[in-house]
């Protein structure tokens, strides 16, 4: 079973952590979807935490983990603290495949869907 | 003369905001764009800021501006920030249809692209 974990910062504003749980959603009735289940978890200041949600991505089956840095810029978060919050779980559960994918900002399609969002919010 | 104005957080770290002027390099590379120009401008830390840019767009003919919000999160900076920066250009050039845009992170096709991306790079 293969869960797609969307990685996020996670905000003061709810309203914020509240977006990134309706994108996972969005993501999860994705047609032609290559994943089994899609959940998120946040860097800090909202839960869960991304070790909370791997180890309930895990619980629920997931022997395949794929992690999407939801970030824009390769900074510290994305090269230091998500591997870093991600790494006690692939200790734990040395069974599981767990990676990291690249982050949002290095998305081949980005160029693409902002010049089409301009275009049909223009 | 309509220009697509890319409006990014900034960063310390220069790299972050080379990503920035990449990717708006790669917008205006996109085929059937609806714009004629697209430029990149930052709200803090980095230069252009987002007034400058405005600026520059305008001088060198723009005469609709569309301003996209490079954020993935409706917080202070989207509310906020990026129409204060705005709204003294349009004061001062009352004949310039500036618009700002959706942030990209209510963007129609995001769920797709995540989707599509986690494949390919999965």
């Amino acid at each position: 079973m293969k869960t797609l974990l969307i990685a996020a910062h996670g905000s003061r504003r709810e309203a914020s952590n509240q977006e990134v749980l309706t994108l996972a959603e969005r993501v999860r009735g994705m047609p032609d979807l290559d994943f089994d289940a899609v959940e998120a978890g946040f860097l800090e200041l909202a839960e869960p935490s991304i070790p909370a949600a791997l180890e309930r991505c895990i619980e629920r089956g997931a022997d395949e983990v794929d992690v999407f840095p939801y970030f824009l810029a390769a900074g510290r978060h994305v090269i230091t603290d998500i591997p870093a919050a991600v790494e006690p779980l692939r200790q734990r559960y040395p069974w599981v495949d767990i990676r990291i994918l690249e982050h949002l900002g290095a998305a081949e399609g980005l160029a693409r869907l902002i010049g089409e969002s301009a275009r049909a919010d223009g």
